[in-house]
């Protein structure tokens, strides 16, 4: 399928590149992250985003922004690790894969350490050579296993959806927002090699557009019978009986089943439930933060709003110094997913403890 | 208040003026309407725009369109008035004063011609001068009755809101989009005048982005506290507790309640319920259509898919040739309008019951 070409984050003959998604649809640019500033800017400036493309993107960075460490010191290869870690982990708040890609980089550091002591080999350009291929083959996994999380993810999500199916989505949560074929994106592509023949709303999402900008451009690219619309759109496209299921993304879940994603998810899970369609939101386990207990201790990124009425447009499209609210994502309540797709599997509520049995590994 | 220096139509030295919607807030120009054509295209084109401001533009066109003709024959004057009213009938489908301002004017040419009937006058240079003046008077009058209405709506809706209150509104059916005052915004101005210090929060109201354009300029001019919202953000904006009433326009209702206003209005309503939050409706009766049994009967505008994605932006936001659904209206039902505010009052449910009453004159 033409779509999968389109990887968001690559590391090719020992350089970084990310797809630059704030070009999209117009141009497909690919820039080279040479340093940390160039990794936390990236992601900062959404030239990649999604959750788990941002780990990758996470786990990638971490490494080009320490392998040109040149001494023969572990811990002081450490201290510049947590260094890089702890500025990367600041360029955005919400999604929980930046966090978690950056925990994961450093707990193989620790690892490493260990296994160098218990064999008295702490120090030594040797072990410094020997861990920095250890990390590289860490992002590298990072990238693989969620390559094979979307997977998982798309063959789980397919059992719920039936063909000809119209099915609504918020934002992009595909192959642009993972390592490959997307989280909530996967089943549809799926569905497209087995001849489902769904078809797709894509809300714009306002104000970046990454459903009109990214979601209508994959799709279109895999053939996939896609509709833009604006988000408002969303209750009469549902009124209309055109929508049989609503699949979204995630960028943090909390251990209740509550789950931060695009600004506006919240409000089409309220419609669906209205209208009594089944909302669905793909969450891989990497996404899941068991050390947030509900919705509301997730910290909400606010950006600048004149993202809203001066970033795209020919014109400013409100009065000069107009007072704004951004908030880049919602969080939306258990109550409204019918069922949360991970890779290891579905899950149905009560959401608290079916979670705490799939992270628990029962 | 120096909102109430805007005028969106104004009739001044026998000229028509609408101000020119689609350059706000950028600039602020009057556009004279010389020609049925010019009235069809300043209508169909969103120049001006409201469903009430649209009955103002239709009786005052309606009448620039006729005063020219030369005869002395009551019943050619009176094809001719025909004519014109079917070709501006057609310049947009949904909002009903449009065919209320022109049916209206039509009625009072029949008036004038049972009159002089009576009078056996039926003809003569004279007769028709006089009946031109008299459906400039009609015209004047849909402008006047207009405004009153307004200031009505603002008394009725003032008493269902509080001091300090935080009211989420959506589209424009402010000033701009009326005589004067505004239907939903009319109470906001009337508080304003009396101190209720009311936090507004204005949707965006894609893809014509009405409230960024238009209800944040109006309401700015006029020194209240507006913010300025993506459509998408309304649902986060609720659960913040930010919103204590939803107020909202209507292009048309039926006779059972159910009102067609601007595409996203029956989402913010169905957030509304959920947040439990009071959603009101504000319609003139002439905006009511006892014709229509109920909403699904209202005939909704579908507009040109490049509104979405091409129209304002520097460069197209979505991939060329993407698919598109584009309604400029749709129907919130009945059940979950709190109260509908007319200028004759306030009806609360059963609404089938209430507007009959109201509209019979009971």
């Amino acid at each position: 399928m033409q779509v999968f070409d389109i990887v968001p984050v690559k590391y090719e003959n020992e350089d970084l590149f990310v797809l630059d998604q704030t070009r999209l649809p117009g141009e497909e640019i690919y820039c080279k992250l040479k340093s940390k500033e160039d990794v936390w800017e990236a992601i900062n400036r959404l030239r990649v985003r999604g959750a788990p493309a941002i780990g990758v993107a996470a786990g990638y960075g971490l490494y080009i922004s320490v392998r040109d460490f040149d001494g023969d010191n572990l811990v002081k290869f450490g201290e510049k690790l947590r260094d890089v870690k702890n500025y990367l982990i600041t360029s955005r708040p919400t999604a929980v894969n930046l966090e978690w890609a950056l925990l994961r980089m450093e707990e193989r550091y620790k690892e490493f350490c260990c296994e160098t002591a218990l064999n008295n080999d702490i120090d030594g350009i040797e072990e410094i050579e020997r861990l920095k291929k250890v990390l590289l083959e860490e992002a590298h996994n990072i990238r693989i296993e969620d390559e094979e999380n979307c997977k998982a993810m798309g063959k789980h999500g397919l059992s719920l959806l039936k063909k000809g199916m119209g099915i609504l989505t918020h934002c992009n949560a595909g192959t642009l927002a993972t390592a490959k074929y997307g989280t909530c994106l996967s089943p549809i592509y799926l569905g497209k090699e087995k001849g489902y023949e769904f078809k797709v709303f894509a809300d714009e999402t306002r104000p970046l557009l990454q459903g009109a900008r990214l979601t209508t451009w994959e799709l279109k690219k895999a053939e996939v019978d896609v509709t833009l619309i604006c988000d408002n759109m969303a209750s009469q496209v549902m009124k209309n009986g055109w929508v049989q299921a609503v699949v979204v993304g995630c960028d943090r879940m909390a251990a209740n089943g509550d789950g931060a994603n695009k600004i506006g998810t919240s409000g089409v899970a309220i419609l669906a439930k209205e209208y009594g369609i089944p909302f669905y939101m793909f969450v891989p386990t990497s996404t899941i933060d068991m050390n947030t207990r509900k919705g509301d201790d997730i910290i909400i990124e606010e950006r600048d709003g004149e993202e809203i009425y001066k970033m795209w447009y020919k014109k400013p499209m409100a009065p000069e110094g107009v007072k704004t609210f951004n908030p880049a994502f919602d969080v939306t309540n258990h109550k409204y997913i019918t069922a949360i797709v991970t890779e290891k599997g579905i899950l149905r509520p009560p959401y608290k403890e079916s979670i705490k049995k799939l992270m628990d590994g029962e």
